[in-house]
């Protein structure tokens, strides 16, 4: 029983150190000796959890779906018009985008390992469908095709992506800061500008300039 | 005189097979090995134009930023509303990205070579960063801060890379199609995301929802 927790913990730690050594280097760059290094375990114990860098890749992006799916069912259950709701999956995303090494390793596998792997999109995208769907007769402005929403908000997570992976790559000369604070965390970016593309979105949107929280 | 030509022309076959090669590989995944054949070059006879994978890269890189901010500037030079044009910069990098390799591999390399390389914002940003205070008072809806349109373009440029690089990581149920046309082009699906971006952030966007092309 010991043994079995022992074990279940080695795993863990393991997986952890994957996803920080994926995250940085991506599947090439990655290697195993590092791994072991920072999970504290001998290469050669490695190989009792995880027979190749292949198998480590898939836990990791196992966890990583996982955690997404669990997010998005927990933000999309939270009763609100479908379009909150939809504004509230990608916001939420690129917060766990920029705190979850596990979600960062994840979507960067993803990437690089379209042949094996299912896209990081694939665990969020249908449900941001199926409220902008939703909310075509209950919150979108008339006229306004789910489906074209659906693509920016996926171009928005892109956007939030390559932002925390590379703050430079989307750096403007004023940064955005939210009111005082000095923080600019990836979620208050992607609300400011959900903000003001949603004002030509929203049915209501010339009533009310705040986007939905 | 013709040994000069040749020179200039061996050296040009090197640096467009080095860009296929890191905009695939990116800069650890390119190898010399493989760049010299795809030129048709003896791996001696490369080191009479380029001493490393660096050189290489640089060389590259010099390439792609100046396409990119000869394309931005033909693009600002039009005569036409500030707005307008910072939105046309975007697609027309959205297009640029599609079809130029050299391009793609210059925005690669710059992520890839934080510490030597020159971002490739820095060759757009800002252009678009400029004409968007020249549209406060010209063109956008009163109290859009300019700042936050910039970051929005940002976004949706490293969208347009995105969806470039890894279409599946963008993909969503219903694709965009312009019209009947089977083709969909980068151009015209950022044009269709900034349609409804703009409509909130226009000052005329109420009266005109078409996105100014």
């Amino acid at each position: 029983m010991v043994k079995q927790e022992r074990a279940a913990r080695t795993r863990r730690s393991l997986v952890l150190a994957a996803a920080e050594e994926f995250d940085r280097g991506g599947y090439e760059g990655a290697t195993l000796n590092r791994i072991c290094q920072a999970a504290g375990i001998s290469v050669g114990a490695l190989s009792f959890h995880f027979r190749t860098k292949d198998a480590l890749a898939d836990a990791v992006q196992e966890e990583g779906m996982s955690l997404t799916r669990d997010v998005v069912r927990q933000v999309a259950a939270i009763d609100r018009p479908p379009l909150q709701a939809a504004v509230a999956v990608t916001t939420e995303l690129a917060g766990l985008l920029e705190e979850s090494t596990l979600v960062r390793a994840t979507a960067r596998l993803a990437v690089e390992r379209t042949d094996v792997a299912k896209t990081w999109a694939s665990a969020w995208v249908p449900t941001v469908e199926y409220l902008l769907r939703e909310a075509k007769h209950n919150g979108l402005r008339p006229g306004t095709d789910p489906s074209v929403v659906a693509v920016l908000a996926t171009y928005l997570v892109a956007g939030a992506q390559a932002h925390i992976r590379h703050p430079k790559a989307t750096e403007c000369a004023r940064p955005l800061r939210a009111g005082e604070h000095d923080s600019d965390t990836s979620t208050e970016r992607l609300n400011r500008l959900w903000d003001i593309a949603l004002r030509g979105i929203r049915a209501d949107g010339e009533e009310n300039n705040a986007a939905p929280r």
